[in-house]
């Protein structure tokens, strides 16, 4: 596997473009990914009950199981907008699917930005032509950059493995950078791929992928309502067909998930405020649920994510979160490492390590682990701290 | 019920005392509270697998069903101390005990602060002497004082009610202001009364009580290790004797209820670097727990608490809430009030309040109210809001 550039737009036969159409003052706010040959596409979406428009629009289009274009805007998330919401967001696909000449049900269609504001359609609608027209192979960095929302840093990635004789590529955009939780933790992400592969086995991998990274992460706890990852495989690498049984499925299956841990990892590091990266690993747990309710405990508690920030080395909120989880264990068990260093053994801490431990709290990246001697199973998240920042960021979101 | 003064010294045969033992700079850090007679002691403890160790010697005192005193410190929580810190819990008892002449089992041991740090106990023991010898009826606001961590204002009150012909006292004291979420939420609470009461009946006012007031605040979402609420009646008021099935129960029942609300509200309104109070209804849900979790679900929402903070009136974060607390319910029969504004009506919002709401979110006392319209149930929640000033306490508090 070697890593490729041109992100999305990276794989044969797909071209994308971004401008800015007026939701936003300046920056890019409505972009377009298509391919110029059928592909077959699949989604994975929020689990919030309460579903922006396009979300609704999208999960109707795939029933189709076939798609060839993803159109998205960024600043306002066209959710509890009621029936002009979802009118809005059918018009959205049709627009653009007159401008392409595909049928309407070939587009899906996406959002994400503020709650709770019509679409501005004039707006959206006279931007097509010009975005139609501005399709290219070189604008994969424009689409990351159209998506944003507080997102400080565009997040793409592109790879080509060898499948079945033939080069394949997989191309990978993703917004954070707030409202980042399981399941889904990304608010968006779409794939593409030049991949001839079934619509069963791309959806494997991506439920795969998808599992070991967006939804093991955590930024500040707040489900969204507009989370899709979206994946779309035209099949022009003109390899022989790809099924979940052949064994080179494994090779595109772990390219996928690079590129979901990629932008994981980087939606993480430009989580809203955040300075520090955190691999939270649970282990020896009785069952995976146990290690993942003490991971979520830990990546979601203010109080261990505030001492992060503040680079205080206060194990003793790790362990006020392993015995909040609600999982059963014997505190006397419980063993935590900051990096290498046991800070609690057996239930007991140690003031001993105090200087090493504020040294590694002054890394960027800080590795925690929660063992509970317990049982064989584990589970491992990724998270940020939670500094003034993020405070200020989502304080004034809307005004 | 009419209030009166000296908080938990109020009730007849009480005598309390708080001194500066030298955990703390110069803020008083240990405290007693004894009756001078036997009382029907009870107590609530928190649900974290990792208890502290004064907790592990309190619930073992407290089979006894009578005590006479409770010692507490602030500035250091004794937990995730091993077998030492149980001594110690165990040491602190009993020196106080010698000094009080009562047995070491009569005594209850509180402690509050930095988890993970032994027991400076030559300072404590030595303050003991000097702590019997202040007992005094006067005292009861140096208590409210010495247990203190964060908070930025003392916690306390008293009441009395008439009682099968004589007058009874009820006094409380509290701390908050971090690591303060069901169950319990409260980190330390001491009830005390001169009721001539059942240790049935006691259970009962005092398990009804703090379940609508401490286990229906949040603020941070993390659960204390040290939380517990206890209870001292001593009969000194000379009251037939209360049970349960007395009419007058509900008066007793009725009186510790107003005080546990009264200190509970007052924990949110201190809650640490708290500038708003919030009160979240959320009601005709199919279960008490359906509206229990979304009531949490918005109680512990990092994005809606930073807005509140920010009086930003992003309401669409209420309804994201919502929707991704777990419950099932459909997001066209969402309505959601702030204040007596309906913002979301259907699943649908409206912006033609915005004016009023930005107004009033400027208001200290906020009132958010989500209506599933499906059932028959409430539950009614505390929080405040995300401050900066709350990343600032928290990023270092240990160092």
């Amino acid at each position: 596997m070697i890593k490729i550039k041109g992100g999305v737009a990276a794989p044969k036969d797909f071209k994308v473009a971004a401008i800015n159409c007026g939701i936003k003052r300046k920056r890019k706010d409505i972009a377009l990914i298509i391919s110029t040959v059928p592909a077959v596409a699949c989604g994975l979406f929020t689990q919030n009950r309460v579903k922006a428009a396009p979300i609704l629009v999208t999960k109707e289009h795939l029933k189709k199981t076939i798609a060839q274009a993803i159109i998205v805007n960024s600043g306002n998330a066209n959710c509890c907008t009621g029936e002009k919401g979802l009118k809005d967001a059918h018009l959205m696909a049709q627009a653009a699917a007159k401008e392409l000449g595909f049928h309407k049900e070939d587009l899906l269609v996406a959002s994400t930005g503020v709650i709770g504001k019509p679409l501005p359609m004039d707006k959206i609608k006279s931007a097509i032509p010009q975005l139609v027209k501005k399709l290219h192979k070189d604008s994969g960095s424009d689409v990351a950059e159209g998506i944003m929302t507080t997102d400080k840093v565009t997040k793409e990635i592109a790879v080509r493995v060898r499948i079945k004789g033939k080069d394949v590529a997989i191309g990978g955009v993703a917004k954070g950078a707030g409202m980042i939780h399981p399941n889904m933790a990304t608010m968006l992400c779409f794939i593409t791929t030049d991949a001839y592969i079934t619509r069963r086995a791309l959806k494997i991998a991506l439920v795969n992928a998808v599992d070991k990274s967006f939804n093991a992460v955590s930024v500040d706890g707040d489900m969204s309502t507009n989370d899709c990852v979206l994946a779309l495989a035209n099949g022009s690498a003109g390899n022989k067909l790809l099924d979940k049984k052949d064994k080179e499925f494994a090779i595109f299956s772990d390219a996928l998930a690079y590129i979901t841990d990629y932008l994981a990892k980087a939606m993480i590091r430009d989580g809203e405020g955040a300075t520090k990266f955190v691999e939270i690993i649970v282990k020896n747990t009785k069952t995976i649920l146990d290690a993942k309710r003490i991971a979520n405990k830990v990546a979601t508690s203010t109080l261990f994510k505030t001492a992060l920030f503040g680079e205080d080395p206060n194990w003793g909120r790790i362990a006020a979160c392993a015995g909040s989880s609600g999982v059963i264990f014997d505190s006397d068990d419980l063993d935590i490492y900051i990096g290498d260093v046991r800070v609690v053994k057996n239930g007991e801490g140690s003031s001993k390590h105090n200087a090493e431990i504020k040294k590694l709290f002054k890394n960027r990246e800080i590795d925690v682990t929660i063992d509970l001697n317990n049982g064989k199973k584990a589970y491992r998240m990724w998270t940020c701290d939670l500094s003034s920042d993020y405070v200020k960021i989502n304080a004034d979101y809307t005004t």
